[in-house]
């Protein structure tokens, strides 16, 4: 038994889409937010980016090198962030891959449509 | 190195509270969402309660009873659930606790005023 049928969400029932290179992802869309669970493989390349959603983050397996703005930093399982809407943001897997939740509000499939191309 | 300083959230820099017994967390208020980091004792209990706000939940260590509005469930690490807004739902820690990260949107402190009781 998992969570109660009504709020349940099975990472692992097959709704992963793999829409670029070395990534899959599971989304659940909800009225407020969305979650979202990452799997990337070693070195996988999340290419800069930027929405109006706040994007909040937490390594849960590997390591990920992420850019938000004109910052650098690296992160391990157990550490999180958190992007406000509109910054751009890039990031990269560490050599043993990464497994990455995210949370976005408003609610943000983050391959619904093409991610706008940062100009800065 | 962890996150970029803008956007780095440090789950163990000390904004803990320990608001309920055998419960402690830290939350970090966004604009659009919040994320809180709960660690639970073993049988630590959250009492039923409900508000507005959406709430995201993912099991990252440990076990969880939870409970959602007539409907009950075991959640172990890997385990996530979503709950509507004003929806009424306890939980309870497994036996060796519970690490438990959530998402709340619109953001919420999870403690920051008593929580309305459930009348159902």
């Amino acid at each position: 038994m998992t969570a109660p049928e009504s709020a349940r969400i099975d990472w692992s029932d097959g709704q992963e889409q793999s829409p670029l290179a070395g990534i899959s992802v599971s989304v659940r869309l909800g009225r407020e937010l969305s979650a979202a669970m990452f799997r990337l493989d070693p070195g996988a390349v999340v290419p800069r980016h930027s929405h109006p959603n706040e994007e909040f983050g937490q390594v849960v397996e590997g390591a990920l090198t992420l850019e938000v703005g004109d910052e650098r930093g690296h992160l391990v399982a157990g550490d999180a962030f958190l992007i406000p809407g509109d910054l751009p943001h890039a990031a990269v897997a560490g050599p043993d891959g990464c497994l990455l939740l995210e949370c976005y509000a408003p609610p943000r499939d983050p391959f619904a449509a093409p991610a706008k191309e940062a100009t800065s």
